[in-house]
């Protein structure tokens, strides 16, 4: 059930935007502010089950956007590259000033990293 | 009016998954296939007019979720600093295989190589 709530939080982070102001205002209180359906109904004035509908309604809508377009996805996988590549430059730095690296293994790692960077820029641009 | 076509048709491969069947169709003749409005109008059987509305609707839509999401253009700039960084790292590749290359010079253009690679992670990832 939270992962349910964890999702739609991204995918409201995300796509949000494209909601009417209702649905952002409802999603707001439930993903963000992490109220309760209950908590919401009696801050907006409506019904417990309404605000449960429009939930729903509105994380149908969320996760209609992301099956048809995929961004999040896409989003997502490259932030993990990216993540990837900067591990690698933090450790090619220490590398680098490590002394007792002999230049040898240096030059090595050096052409490991622009393999694994080269390869890893193709999946994202792809 | 040309630049305008191909902004619909760039924003059409991004966000067309979010258009209808119709206006997906209109745009895929208009966009990808090239076809003037007069030519779709004899393809689907509808007026020249229908199809200039129908055009300037999608078209208006595609804008619209770009300028709420602005995913495009991030995508876009993306893109740009990974190609930049991919030219780094062949760049650097060729200083690894020129052995008229001193070992000092390779180190500094290691480290010029890391530094800006982290910078345009940061942008990308923030």
């Amino acid at each position: 059930m939270l992962s349910k709530k964890m999702e739609v939080a991204d995918l409201f982070a995300f796509y949000g935007q494209l909601l009417t102001d209702k649905q952002k205002d409802i999603l707001t209180l439930y993903c963000l502010d992490d109220y309760s359906l209950g908590e919401i109904a009696d801050d907006l004035g409506i019904s417990r089950q309404g605000v449960h509908d429009a939930v729903k309604r509105a994380s149908k809508t969320l996760i209609g956007y992301e099956e048809k377009l995929g961004l999040m996805n896409k989003f997502n996988m490259n932030t993990s590259l990216l993540n990837d590549i900067n591990t690698r430059m933090v450790e090619l730095a220490e590398c680098l000033n490590d002394q007792t690296v002999e230049d040898t293994s240096f030059k090595n790692k050096v052409q490991e990293t622009i393999t694994i960077v080269i390869e890893d820029i193709e999946n994202m641009i792809e």
